[in-house]
């Protein structure tokens, strides 16, 4: 069983990235489900119907969101339709959407989790324990578990990871925009890296028009955060090889396309 | 030019590899230069003069720190004769110690600049303006200056990188304790990645004993921070190549060691 | 029914003005209960047993706690026999301590609560929710229940007071160690303060000797906190009479007691 | 020289109780100076130049903000004509407006000071080492120095009132929109209060409609803050009384009108 996600997609630079390499990539690491993490993907802020459906006419089989999924006002639109779509499942209880999903692969399952993390983030319910109310649930059903922790501390992070090590197939970080090189997998078998990355615009800060992230830092005073149309853009993502009876992670790939690393096939 | 630095070192775990491995670093990348974040040389909190000039011994001819900077009292004691030690320069006006230091390099000089970020750390000088005055100051005396910027929010860090972009040789983020993988060459031809990465436990959080992190992170209360003095540890480094006239860098290379990627010489 | 509540009690100073003045305050407001916030009993951190004793001996019938409840470990030997004490009910589930205890005045029964705010403090359980829990089942017991809401943000608390409004006796803050000149019965009965205030040194900062959070915060290096031992003290309370027959509160009265506001008999 | 000074206005309901009160207090407290925190006065966010104009024809003579300032864009366009308004003055270099400013009263003349705390709001320069630049400038020319310190954290207001003891005539603080019971004399002779509260509508939440505060609170989704306009209404402020020669206050009262307080004449 191979997963493919694709890190935080930022806006229509993100989202074209998606459409230009999804099948190459596609191709090159075969994977069985691809997830995409489309938090930032409606310029930057959130998500719409015609985003999300084309992420799966893209060929995605999943979303998943993070501290930006009510940004675009649309989502509460089509949220409770969204079958493949998971927002972070320690979200108020009574909060509109789902933070698991189970998607079906041939005779296979897949439990997708969504989780935020709390640290530098609004307060929120503790994700380790939604982690093991959700993972004692999904582990009934299927020992393909893969798990999104949308959080901003590397601590927290690496904490889920050792936490959840052994069971689940993966818990990746993403909401950083910055990919981590320690992409590894743990005593227990879980698959597992700090932050993915971002797919989106090259030259801007964490995908946003600089010049107005460094009027902010240097002045305090409100800037309106845009992301760039034109320019080099880049794609972050992490391909993860399970083993089919265990669903043990066997190996987890790291994948930066960009000008200073062009794409082989 | 080259420079070799080495990210956050933790504790006893750390300054062991930094012992074991910056002799077998010097011989590969062949550094004029080796620096040191210290922050958490001593058992994982601030540095101590002993630790301060073994590194010296060891091989390295400069140390920076971080916010971690006054967490072992002995610093007050020896932060005035450290000529080699730089703590976050932006600190407020009056605190011991210094954020900018040149060393003398055969007939060359190296400026050597620690700044602290704000986003999510506490309150102190703006790092963009102090940045400022120090590169100016720098620029007078060397094309070679190298930033450490010591700061938590990717963005900020980022946001660095391109406001000193064409202006100094480097910019090394540290203290997220996670190596990231977009280390590149901005336009401008300043070397940046947003973190350099921990050296010190493999196996811990952000090289910290995880059963206390874990305990913390599930139970609110308060846990004493070990470092683990035994199991599997890490170096984490960059290895920058300036240009001798310009002092832009011409190559910036990430350097991880752990069992997952063990040393080539 | 009368409640006499006294804000947090911090070090000796606090400790010296309880005992100097409950026994004036008893006297004056004829209080069928009395209940003391004691997270900062203990030299400004957390509470002993011997000092919890203290409160019940000097008069006292219960004791509340706050985000300091763990800076003493003394609490973890005694915490699970003092009946009369309980700590932020929103703590993590499994936290030692309990969040609501019940007093028995002659006949009646009190329900106090003790709830600590997410704004500007570590993340815990939401406040809210566990409100509502704890109120469903004190209201099968008794009319009277009281509620101290230890938050930062003003935000956070007349958010509680409202939110309670009508389901509880009052709804009292504690924290920012400063009386607030807001106490009010709100329409639907609930007796509400934002802030208590602190009972402790006069001429400090929030009860801390002020030479040590100056310099805090124009440096930002570590300073250690005391309580200054000498000059003058102050006590602040409330005091709450509420209806025999509904629970709701009929007067909320700021009692302030310093130099500057002697006692009046 | 008395001063008057009303705390945060809020939109149209604080905007309508200045009109209706500020003449009856000017009869019953007869100060010299009037000054108004117009931060929240256009609907919650900002100041516009037409309310700016409307506080001077009202009476006020001067208007402080704080970290509201740049919410409603229409400040750029006139922050440069307003004469008689501060923003907070350890805003960035090269912020438009200016942190202080000098009101004619007769023959004599009051220095007027914003600041903006750190704690628990976004970095910007140290208001204590700003503080001492303004004051030391403004004691050049006048013993009448007024310092408005907009600030969340209780310890950092308590703490620049000590600060500035005996330097200024008084520190009010603003921002928490709860007044504060606290008001005194320091030893120094400065008058103090932590916060002097809001000015707007009185059963909402710090002013604002609070079924949406509340909603935040319970589902962290994002709401849409609006002063209700209809409802009870409440004005805050404090009266200053200062020594003629040294400047130094004599006297600092609070006055806080609504239901439960009605003003008296
Ligand atoms: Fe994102
Ligand atoms: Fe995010
Ligand atoms: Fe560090
Ligand atoms: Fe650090
Ligand atoms: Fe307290
Ligand atoms: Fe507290
Ligand atoms: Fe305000
Ligand atoms: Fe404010």
């Amino acid at each position: 069983m191979n997963i493919l996600f694709i890190g935080d997609v930022v806006g229509s630079p993100g989202r074209d990235m998606v459409k230009e390499y999804l099948p190459k990539l596609k191709d090159k690491y075969r994977p069985h489900l691809t997830i995409i993490n489309g938090e930032n993907a409606a310029g930057g802020k959130g998500i719409t119907e015609q985003i999300y459906k084309s992420f799966l006419e893209a060929g995605a089989q999943a979303v998943t969101l993070g501290n930006h999924t009510w940004d675009n006002r649309d989502i509460l639109e089509f949220i409770g339709r969204a079958k493949n779509m998971v927002r972070p499942a320690n979200f108020p209880e009574g909060t509109p959407g789902k933070g698991i999903a189970y998607i079906k692969i041939n005779e296979l399952e897949v439990a997708i989790i969504n989780l935020q993390g709390r640290t530098f983030l609004p307060p929120i319910d503790c994700p380790f324990r939604k982690a093991d109310e959700l993972v004692d649930e999904a582990a009934k059903r299927t020992p393909f578990i893969f798990v999104d922790f949308h959080a901003e501390a590397t601590s927290e992070k690496q904490a889920m990871g050792w936490y959840l090590d052994g069971r689940v197939s993966a818990v990746v970080g993403t909401h950083t925009h910055v990919q981590t090189a320690d992409n590894r997998i743990l005593p227990g078998g879980t698959g597992f890296i700090t932050d993915v990355g971002m797919t989106g615009p090259y030259d801007g800060i964490l995908g946003v028009e600089r010049d107005a992230v460094l009027k902010r830092f240097l002045t305090s005073m409100p800037v309106r955060f845009e992301v760039p149309k034109e320019g080099r853009f880049q794609l972050s993502a992490v391909s993860i090889e399970l083993d089919r009876k265990t669903g043990n992670a066997k190996k987890i790939e790291r994948i930066l396309i960009n000008s200073d690393h062009p794409f082989y096939s």
